[in-house]
């Protein structure tokens, strides 16, 4: 193989769907942001949640590095899905290319954020009045799915979201 | 709070040890690597194995779009570490920043990390001798250990590798 064959399928509407479901389902996400210092990419766990419109946000602490790095640049990229038993590489995921922005606690869209998080992840609730904590909305900009071997996609930011 | 505690605790054993295991028996990875192109991180489930000083490596396929990203610029950021039933926040992670280095199938190296990646994940196997896969070393540069709330580490290059 010296050429460099296409392992891309033609998205579809099972593919939006299956990608919108990894989102909107999934417990946790690694979250890939770019360290102001190096340049570097720095990846930590966190939660998510949808609002109206299907688009992600998470829920950050003003003391975590990715925080920091969110302000500074607001490139940043999330990897949804997670494998069963057996191979990992056999069970779907999502990674999302996505731009941050902030939603202070001052925010008109705050309060409808909180509760819609809230709802997805009812145990926030121990922190999330915390003065150090605020949103950020990750808008999707481009997205890969990978449903199992030979099974790739490639989506556009409105393929993700957007009420359907 | 208008500081920025430190929420960071003395690195002991317990915490290399900890970090060591969580790269050991990670059943994936979350990699993180910069996309040529754009600047942007972007983020790919990957199975991993330790080389015998505990060097972390992966198997890749060139026409992965990580490869290409690796080859070009070899920073890169895994996250280890699966959480079970629960608060995903509640179970301990590592991320690590790291240096890739290539080892191609012409290698001196290459057949010893096979030996070990197939120990590892049997199941590669089906792919390994393609003529397209080829290993990258992952040399850890640094890393953050949170094993909860309020109990995170920093970690440096070796504390995570080298043997004991």
């Amino acid at each position: 193989m010296n050429d460099k064959p296409s392992v891309l399928r033609p998205t579809d509407d099972e593919a939006r769907q299956l990608a919108r479901q990894l989102m909107a389902e999934a417990p946790w996400v690694a979250l890939a942001v770019l360290e102001p210092a190096t340049g570097w990419p720095s990846i930590s766990r966190t939660i998510i949640a949808l609002d109206e419109d299907g688009v992600p946000f998470i829920l950050v602490s003003a003391l975590a590095a990715h925080t920091g790095a969110l302000k500074t640049d607001g490139r940043c990229s999330f990897l949804a899905g997670e494998p069963g038993k057996g191979d990992p590489l056999a069970y779907p995921r999502l990674s999302v290319q996505a731009q941050a922005f902030q939603v202070t606690r001052e925010h008109p869209d705050f309060p409808n954020l909180r509760d819609r998080f809230l709802n997805r992840h009812p145990k926030a609730q121990l922190y999330i009045d915390l003065p150090d904590f605020c949103f950020f909305r990750l808008m999707p900009q481009s997205g890969s799915l990978n449903g199992g071997f030979g099974k790739a996609f490639r989506l556009e930011g409105q393929d993700l979201v957007g009420r359907a």
